[in-house]
């Protein structure tokens, strides 16, 4: 393992559960974390990583902050880059760049990014119009995609209209004072996703193309290595670079990826931070995401990416009713063939991902059945 | 809807789930049934089908049983084929005949069969003695898959040995009186079966390609169609064919084949029967295999297989508990996207399969998905 030491702590902007994960890389490598975060009570801060509570919005808790911090990374995108940029001094390096920021976090100009990189992306344009969204219906077909062009994650912000009616609804009901995009519908048989990371110098390290499965937007699960051909998972490693080398960016980004019946395949989104996709990586990879990013903002040689098994699998673990949750596990899951990841949320509801299970086999399909037995070990109950 | 009339009923032998299913499918089709089974309570009769209860292998039962009958049918091919000869009168016909019942049956036999009609499957090997596995593993490597030929179903009967420690073990605690072969383990990248059928006057007509997944050799759930590419689902389907006509079968078959991430396919086993890889079709196809199977033993034409969503999954409920089970579940479930069929089973214990939910969307995926949304609509308490 490499060790590193920094005069300055990484500072992340964000203290939820990437962040959480981000502190535990670090610590491993000897290097100290600052973390923003506006709650009191996050899963940073339950992992006892050092937290300033502030507002991530106002310049004034920025600078505090920001005053003894030369490097910064996000656990999130939708940060206000202008206040950043009022509050950073002339010593502070963004990673990835406040301008990269400002691209991926709208879905316009992030798709408008992709599109010029000559990447693969479903038809979209921008619409301000009932009638622009008809003309795209009209040149695509239904359902017809609209997504807000900024904030949107977990599908919040996205909307499959099926029809002229459906399309009537949301434009009387939704439309007021949003920044619109619309997307053709992508009838995709599975989604993938990929982690890539780039260094200081240049250097990318992609970690291999993962399966995802998604209910209502929510990752249910992921899996890896994906079944998919060989010379599919080399286009994708391919489209990963042309991203994050076009963005210039240093750091793991995550690239989703729609994968049809035919094999075509689409660039969905980006996300310029680690992401769930990948939490896999942990005891999956020989490097993980986390370790990966941290080493790659802090100026380290990347790490090997391999699978450390043939197949893993990562199932998030999901909020089963509303208010404060607490965790029932034994000790060693699935007889030692998986490991648990438990967020501390103080803060729970039904739906929300509360922590992770990682496990491993001889495949992919293996590997996620030891987790779906593995969360069968685990019970969700309220907090005493 | 096709109607017919029978002179006699169409003869089951076994009462469970899938000769409940066979059941309801006869009755829509104004076909009555006549059901053999041991136990008083059995999902058939739960269902209010005809039960003569009786013992399969007992000659004297199945001649009272068999008198009335002139097609017979099987939900179970481990059925004693001796005493199904010796009680047999001369105007009854067995759909699939007791011949090839009896070569499905041993998985040795079955092997060979699919080895001479050409068709992909891993290497294998009759074994008596440890040397011989010693051998087999020589010459395959390790993992070595060793299989009792009979009875073996849901992976029973079926034990991977991982190296000679486990070679060892496994000889010393367990072969006593198996017949036993060996197999060379595929490390399949996941797991498809098709149903195939075959008609009286020799059409054959197949369902589409079914990707399935397993847990502990248990299917948790099934969702079509499978992501593979075109050509492959056209080889399956031309081997399914291969191995009904080979036969001259009449009625349904499920062939269960592994897949390797290198896109190899290899038969894994048959069923010469309905199958829980098939029972998505209820829901999922214009005809389903039960309708299909009940179609082909009486002389019917074969109905149309094609889906009748772009994406179909079924997702087996399992018991979770030792104990009788009863079900608590809303009239509508995933608001009128899936479907819920219950078994009625008297006996359940843990992992037991007790039903199964059908769900429906513009992929598999998203079938899937919707299925799992569903199951946690459906609660299992203990019987009062």
């Amino acid at each position: 393992m490499a060790h590193a030491s920094q005069t300055s702590p990484v500072g992340i902007l964000g203290g939820g559960q990437l962040a959480m994960m981000l502190g535990e890389a670090a610590q491993r490598l000897n290097m100290p974390t600052s973390i923003l975060e506006r709650n009191s009570a996050s899963p940073a801060h339950a992992a006892h990583f050092p937290v300033t509570i502030g507002d991530w919005r106002n310049p004034s808790d920025l600078k505090t902050w920001l005053a003894s911090l030369s490097i910064v990374t996000f656990e999130n995108e939708f940060v206000d880059t202008g206040a950043l940029r009022e509050a950073a001094h002339s010593n502070l390096q963004f990673f990835p760049s406040l301008d990269a920021i400002d691209l991926i976090q709208d879905k316009l100009y992030q798709k408008e990014f992709l599109k010029n990189a000559g990447l693969p992306v479903p038809r979209f344009r921008s619409v301000s119009t009932m009638a622009d969204c008809e003309a795209c219906a009209d040149d695509w077909g239904w359902p017809l995609v609209l997504k807000e062009r900024r904030m949107g994650y977990d599908g919040k912000g996205t909307f499959v209209l099926r029809g002229p009616d459906a399309l009537d609804g949301f434009w009387s009901h939704y439309h007021a004072g949003r920044d619109l995009m619309a997307e053709e519908f992508i009838p995709f048989a599975t989604e993938l996703a990929i982690q890539v990371a780039r260094g200081k110098d240049g250097s990318v390290a992609h970690f291999p193309v993962v399966e995802t499965f998604q209910s209502n937007s929510i990752c249910l699960w992921a899996k890896c290595p994906a079944l998919i051909p060989r010379n599919d998972a080399t286009a994708i490693k391919q489209m990963a670079s042309t991203v994050i080398n076009q963005l210039n960016a240093v750091g793991v980004f995550a690239v989703e990826l729609f994968y049809t019946a035919s094999g075509e395949i689409f660039i969905n989104e980006l996300a310029p931070r680690v992401h769930n996709s990948g939490h896999y990586t942990i005891e999956g990879c020989k490097t993980s995401q986390f370790e990966q990013h941290i080493r790659a903002v802090s100026g380290l040689a990347l790490g090997e990416t391999s699978l450390t098994y043939p197949g893993v699998a990562m199932l998030n673990i999901l909020g089963e009713f509303d208010g404060q949750c607490d965790i029932q596990s034994p000790s060693s899951l699935a007889n030692g063939h998986a490991a648990l990841h438990w967020y501390h949320k103080q803060d729970s509801r039904r739906g929300r991902k509360l922590g992770h299970i990682t496990a491993w086999g001889d495949t992919a399909n293996a590997a996620l059945a030891t987790a779906i037995e593995a969360r069968k070990e685990i019970e969700l109950c309220p907090k005493k």
